[in-house]
């Protein structure tokens, strides 16, 4: 068995204005179930740990149990149990899953090896413009809800971490959670190697374009270093393209024995995405 | 695999001017264990989700991590991983743990029967005198370091539940977390029946009496009604006794076809224990 933990803090990583307590659910299920994904595992189960502060507990409880199951069903997860306690604080939902032991072969991030291609599941940016797009812009939610369903209901990729690791060639993964720099710079350092990015061969979608150049945000800093996505980024040796293209992954770079991160097009520094204590 | 997660929240489950981070960090990987215990399931590894306020948080981190690592040390668990996340409230330590299948032979709350006896594998009120001497009689923490200890580092009675699941004739357990009379009816409902409790049978600790007698607690309702002594509470038939007291248990009293608990010696209401909303 394999099990994962993390954890959703209400003002950290969610707030109830901009999601519903049933969102933050489906958000705190997918999280974790994509972190399985993301390893090549099957999701067995998840245990749920609420802490909710007194006065709209039972509201919240059921809202946020809702969103888990909705999640459960959609990824083919039985929910196992959990617990609830009170909280003087903010709302906090920590879920454990658990998946199906991976014997011999399995996905990590310290795989990656020189020449490998770098592919991405899909597009990147949508969630962290669908936040900017609640709380800046909420007159154009319903213009934009691809955007503001990316960033509350986002979809862990159960199915294609277990095609992936089935995939002989693949040789690293990781789901990006905080964003594309960010988790890829994680492979890199697991693995002891460098990479090249394609800017131009991020995938982008036609929504977050529109929706990007309607508000003037940056696409490019949000699609380099916006969070959430939960896609899967992947190296594999360039002899298996054909399978992994196959799969519907997109290539956006190759891993290099030099280290560091190189963006043609890019000079200076990028965020390299969210982090918690600065 | 058989799994279990609770959490501790600072301010209700514990103050940190009355125990340090790695008491809570112990007492967070101690109560998951005794959940196992209460189910006859050897512990196999633990998951940690910890939220902590910024600032304070490497030393919190430090603290916790390494109460949770003396205890799966005292227990002979792996810890096997966690999440560290940032919150703006307070203090909250969640833990999953894993334990071993337990194929057709396990222990449930649900398995008394009219004519059981109910047994108890120490004494209880240690770890409630333990919370009120450090918060209301800080100066004879010294004197009374034992109850301290109770409250601060509670013992998971690991093997002992693994010991009960292999005695036939055991049909219920749970473990005495919200306080013998509140768990005692946890057991009654599940099972759908009643019992009659021998007060006097009820074990205190000398400790705990001359600590009740020196600051004029209520000794009695402290050993019904305190929680957190996470001893094991044990339904069995009684042609088992001789087994069962093998093992160091005390029997407090039986259970009857009658619902309801009878106390005799105890007038009106108790409280039953600690609720998280009223």
């Amino acid at each position: 068995v394999v099990a994962t933990t993390d954890s959703l803090v209400e003002g950290v990583h969610f707030r109830l204005d901009l999601c519903s307590a049933r969102d933050v659910g489906f958000k705190a299920a997918s999280t974790n179930l994509s972190d399985l994904a993301a390893m090549g595992s099957r999701p067995l189960t998840l245990l749920a740990n609420l802490c909710l502060p007194g006065g709209r507990e039972e509201s919240l409880a059921i809202g946020i149990t809702t969103g888990i199951r909705d999640a459960c069903r959609r990824f083919g997860v039985g929910v196992s149990g959990g617990n609830l306690s009170a909280s003087p604080g903010p709302v906090m939902v920590a879920v454990t899953a658990l998946g199906e032991g991976l014997g011999d072969r399995f996905l990590t991030r310290s795989g990656a090896r020189p020449g490998d291609d770098i592919w991405i599941s899909g597009p990147v940016g949508d969630a962290a413009l669908g936040l900017k797009l609640l709380s800046d812009h909420p007159g154009l939610a319903r213009r934009f809800a691809s955007l503001a369903t990316a960033y509350r209901r986002p979809v862990a990729r159960v199915e294609l971490g277990l095609r992936l690791r089935e995939t002989p060639g693949v040789t690293a993964a990781i789901d990006v959670s905080d964003g594309l720099v960010a988790d890829l710079c994680h492979v890199l350092e697991a693995s002891g190697v460098g990479a090249v990015l394609d800017l131009d061969a991020v995938p982008i979608s036609c929504v977050a374009r529109r929706f990007a150049s309607v508000v003037g945000a940056d696409l490019r800093a949000t699609a380099l270093c916006g969070g959430e996505d939960y896609h899967l980024l992947v190296c594999a040796r360039p002899d298996v393209r054909a399978g992994v293209e196959f799969l519907g992954l997109e290539r956006i770079g190759r891993v290099t024995a030099r280290k560091g991160l190189k963006i043609p097009g890019i000079r200076g520094g990028l965020p390299r995405g969210y982090r918690h204590f600065t």
